[in-house]
């Protein structure tokens, strides 16, 4: 899985609006070939058209963030069960990883869902093209622009770009040990 | 997801020797339909005829131990992608509930394992027959038995009756919730 | 599977123009979680935009009339194959159920459509989305507005309302039996 | 779908023991190409190492009958669903071809089974292999030898071989019809 | 598999530009049913938006030429691994039957190409939609018009229209054949 | 593609009698992970028991050559109309490697055969586990012990070992490529 952390967003990534998440985005805009995973720092805030989760469109919820750390998935063939569980699985490493930065805080995942104490720190979605699976998670940077209560990465003193280089390495062995997992047993 | 802790282990249970690990296993011997999850306590010994990951037979590891709490789940339909990731993302929820109980401890998921320490706490194996998924992940309660350094539920003073209900719940929660994921989202 | 029969349709059931058949049409509007059934009486004028089957394209088919009895059906995940055997059984169940209601007339089920004598009863379709099956099944309660021979629910004076929940059962039955057949049976 | 009714059995199918039902059977001994469905008279019992429904295990239900009709049907590639809804299918067209020659019978399709009044018509089973899917369908003629309240088609007096050949024309061009479907329509 | 030589171009095929890769394309305007495969001749200039193949789009290659032998290939289900190998499989019979007719030119294929020496013969692409899986494949008739150094049947002195229905012949044979032999082996 | 060349077979090497072509083989004892491709000189003769091709078994097909040139090919997921298509591009790969090495041969591929003149050089067969595809070629060294009229690398003055990594890296490339191809395309 090749993994890339924008430091600079360009202006396709400048706000993450959920257009971004599209069959091969991360290749056409950055170059990054097969299974893919992109990381970068922008503001949120998803438009109707571009609302993937229909509990999200049938509550008119809101999904925004002023600042979030974004990581946007995308692995060959389209597979939605193993999707969501890829995302949950990337919400339990993201947790971990976080909680071990902030050992004092109590960080939990429910769900594709990472809270600290009471406060939602993440948003996350996975769906399928006819070719492809993706999957979006964002962990909040700051508080502001949220329309529920969050927590973020601040409140946690945890620097964005470190983190989300952490992440990615994590999570891309994490999956390519997935495939090979795939590749080694006899059948029942 | 239907689930069952058999606190009087059966006759074909007494002992896990890999055998038990086939399609239709806990609806045949204990009425759980459709998919399903299991637990129990007994010493492992798994044979080289049921060895089913191949890096272990190559090995030639030793896959036993004197008491252990085993987890064993069928899911259909087959998908080995979808078994493998939610082989990880149990072995993560057993390390949190874990984690939670001895929390002075130092817990942490590698892959399908969970380690204490550098003690190895548990084992594990996801592949697929040609109907379903099937996942096995057994946690040591004594270090009795066991072929490398091991940490077990003993060790954290964990009860594995109480801790076996919680896990069930756990994941089969967490897999009904994977199952809806995959029904409320538009493609992409 | 979740079953609806909408007896005030509300405004986006009003005519049934094609575009309903959409992935999550049920569960948008409806809130009828994963595998759905809804059901209700309204027009019916397919315009060429939505139209699905290229048979009825090439042959400029024109699918309306008045007043029709329709079934909208959605399951996880797609497969096509699976949706037009179910939407044959759907078929098959709807005739029988009518063939009860009216011992006297000579109802018979060709592919996916149920006759009268010669006359046409019902209109089907099944395709898919890249995340599910689906099926749409109208049964004429009136002749008037249909561009060939048809039949009608008038013509057997079977009352839409009772008959639309009689098939909701049966079917949603049948789909949740037809799901368990394929849990309990070895590999060959 | 290539059909064949043996009106002579041969060695291999003169009694049907479950040994029958798996890949390739049919084009191994009667060179039936592909799709394929193979039909004869035989008595059946079937072994309990050939039962491929765990519910007949389970309750250890006897699958038996001195002389019953055959049909035993192969498609490419493995989907279960698909192959339990063809079942289903089958029931519909059997039972819809039986009650059209014996019009005064009540007959009723329940599921895989079809009843002429309490009395239990046929036997059924879907699976599949890793190359194909698999269904067995027979239909007692007589009513000895059955473990359970029977009917029979010397009850129905239906002639076991030339209604063998209606139904074999029936479900394999329907088969067809329904692969056809699936090769027509625009995506959702 | 039906295949057609449009002798005379209509007018959905003037030009080819990349809107006729889509599923139903055959059927619906020239009612080949099923898997189905069709040639013709036309210029090619295929804009942004038809680019199916996102290397292209990043190298903001141009697809074009001012006269190819154009062949379109659709077939059930989708299954994108498969149409990949049968693009290549298609090149080497392509390649196979130039080099037959033009022995003493050096043919080669690497990937998806044909080469003529250093020059390039053709262009293509395979995809996939929900229902079906696409493959085009054209052929320089003239060297005119396109972008690179290329190859062209005149160059080979082959004749685009009878060559075309020998390629026609061959692939749909192979194609047949290959399903054949998905049906004839046993499961390892 | 990992890929192998052993030069001197090992004992479960000595002979190929088909229980070699089975999942997880080349990993099992050559250590080869994930899709690998094998290689090695070695007499062959296929007992019924292995027999994978049911057309060979109806034929009472012999199976066998007293030097041939193997290569087993594993790749996971299980697909076997991919499998096929695979099987017969290697086909034609090799033919055109060969063809290379003797201009003056006349080498032709019919479907998964390779032919010099009227002599076939090789058997093949591709199916599926499971958890995985697999495709065996081999090609004759000699004509000593073929039951058929045979060609062999020996008419065509090639040597077996130079020629087997040739073959190797070609495929392994390919294929590596027809993954890659997969995973740049758009939906249609």
């Amino acid at each position: 899985m090749n993994t890339l952390y924008v430091s600079s967003p360009t202006k396709t990534l400048k706000k993450y609006d959920g257009s971004q998440l599209r069959p091969l985005f991360s290749y056409e805009h950055f170059g990054l070939k097969g299974n893919a995973m992109l990381s970068w720092v922008a503001p949120t805030d998803v438009t109707l058209t571009h609302m993937v989760d229909y509990e999200d469109k049938i509550e008119e919820s809101k999904i925004c963030g002023d600042k979030m750390l974004h990581f946007m998935i995308e692995f060959f063939p389209a597979n939605l069960s193993t999707g969501v569980m890829a995302q949950r699985l990337l919400a339990s490493i993201i947790k971990d990883l976080a909680q071990a930065k902030a050992p004092k805080a109590v960080l939990s995942r429910k769900g594709d869902d990472i809270y600290v104490g009471q406060g939602k720190l993440s948003i996350s979605i996975a769906s399928v093209s006819a070719v492809s699976t993706l999957i979006h998670f964002a962990v909040n940077i700051t508080n502001k622009g949220t329309p529920v209560k969050t927590a973020s990465l601040e409140d946690l003193k945890i620097k964005p770009d470190a983190f989300a280089k952490e992440v990615l390495k994590a999570f891309s062995s994490e999956f390519e040990d997935v495939m090979w997992a795939t590749q080694k047993v006899k059948p029942l």
